[in-house]
């Protein structure tokens, strides 16, 4: 049930070109522990999620994002969390502090989106990605794309959309302003 | 029948990278009433329209926007409207305020198309949304997208499509003359 | 089994982003007839074409196109022709008088693309294309599109895949260039 | 069983927008032989792979790029390599001699990507794409694309997607930072 469910949301995240290769993972809260997908595993045929207490050791198995995913259910009300590599949210991330949607969705769900720093994996990018979401649904990584927290995958898949359309009409609008 | 009529234009968009998560939303006219798709649905998965008169209450589960629909149906003749928020009509509805296709079916099928403003589901809106398409398929929303009539889903649907290819074109073509 | 054939080279065109809503058209060479798209269908649900001879009048069915792709048929050898409207052509084509590809495989296959011009569907457009590709496999039409001609529906597809890509290329290096 | 292998990947590369028409190849090593696609085999539906051993006559329908496949496999431990002609790597190989990524994936996995020269299919090229993957997963191509090299077919698949992710990075953040 579980699997056709991170499989229905990987095909959309897919389709959306919002992940690429084996890029990306997702995982739902389930109690004191949470459901994520394998590590190197495609999206869009994630096989079954790997299950991983809150605290304490981790299966080898799991998603090597697996210190983010966990800060963030241990600070925020997040029940599902995506990761993907938009390409114009990790370059409007190189480029921006912070990131302030021009389009309608993203000004009215997400006006301002933080971008946060740390090494892919690393309990520093824990700390600062589950900071950035306590509060909010969505925030970039330099370089490394997004994290979209919600109260289920169809919400985060959703947060992660919007942050790709936002950066894109973004970019493309700044392009044509400066010159 | 309809579902599978919604669901089949609903996959067009999709695939034509028209819409992503669930935003955008679509109906067409049923006598005083009309068959709008459901809030938050995925347009290519859209389950079943639910259905609205064009005057008095109207049911919550229906699009958010259909305030909008309502305005153009009781002010024009279209039979089928398509919302979407294609990337580069977005793009395009921030820096113009009106667009002058250069692509050729752009110049034979809508040669001037307007962009008016107004929240995302607002009277306002409604209004200025319906002015426009009173004899005109096809209109841009700022920072919103486009709203598209037409005879039928289809006929809504190749508008929406002209629409971001015109837009793209457009933007492609005067990155490279400004330079 | 031509169905079948147009079916499959049109899912081809719509997987690419080489047509988008109920624009393009193909045809095929048949005796001293073709076999061409009906007019307003999608190219990858095409339906049965329509048989036109090449001289005399043409069923009312039949892609506005077909004076085009009767004349390339009149003065080439061409056997199957692809008429699409590729986002990046379509922009190439209103900022260069001919195409010089920069990839490999556009400087191998079509190392210069005319660019002509006519209305679409005019007698005048049928014979600046058909003069194009009288020796060549590829032009494009002001702010139109691509035509491609070919032995066979899958090489006319090629060339029009080509052709695209062989001008994002050039739009992309340009943009950075000139910079 | 090797069939449904390369059509597995070639749905993926063709998914992602990797290769379009019938461009790209790919192989596997097996033993002093390599299987390799079909010359103008479309990626996502290749057909039965062709036997071609690494030294000696190779059989007219293997892919023209069969040399470069060969010469990777006589220097280097890589079992599979996919060839594609993803769009911002090709810009980009004809923009830098060498790709320095500035998304987190790309500076982890391949953190200098060089870009070598030669015509399509001859031992020059074949030359220096082995050259270069002699110690390293990628190399590009000046205007023609992509060599992966990997244990198996996904991993050299995961390299293009990176290679094109992060020249399309590189490519958005270059254009903002020179404006």
């Amino acid at each position: 049930m579980l699997d056709q469910e991170f499989e229905r949301i990987g095909r959309r995240l897919r389709g959306e070109g919002l992940v690429g290769g084996s890029f990306g993972n997702m995982s739902v809260r389930d109690g004191n522990a949470m459901q994520i997908t394998q590590t190197g595993c495609y999206l869009d045929e994630p096989g079954s999620p790997v299950r991983l207490p809150l605290i304490g050791q981790a299966p080898s198995n799991a998603s090597s994002e697996y210190r983010v995913h966990r800060a963030v259910y241990l600070e925020s009300p997040h029940r599902a969390i995506v990761h993907a590599h938009p390409v114009h949210a990790v370059a409007a991330s190189l480029l921006y502090d912070e990131i302030e949607p021009l389009d309608s969705e993203g000004q009215m769900l997400c006006p301002r989106i933080p971008v946060v720093e740390g090494m892919p994996g690393s309990p520093e990018l824990a700390r600062a990605v589950a900071d950035a979401l306590r509060l909010r649904s969505l925030v970039l990584v330099r370089g490394h794309g997004t994290f979209a927290g919600g109260a289920n995958l169809d919400e985060a898949c959703l947060y992660t959309s919007l942050a790709e359309h936002a950066c894109r009409v973004l970019l493309l609008v700044e392009a044509h302003r400066r010159r």
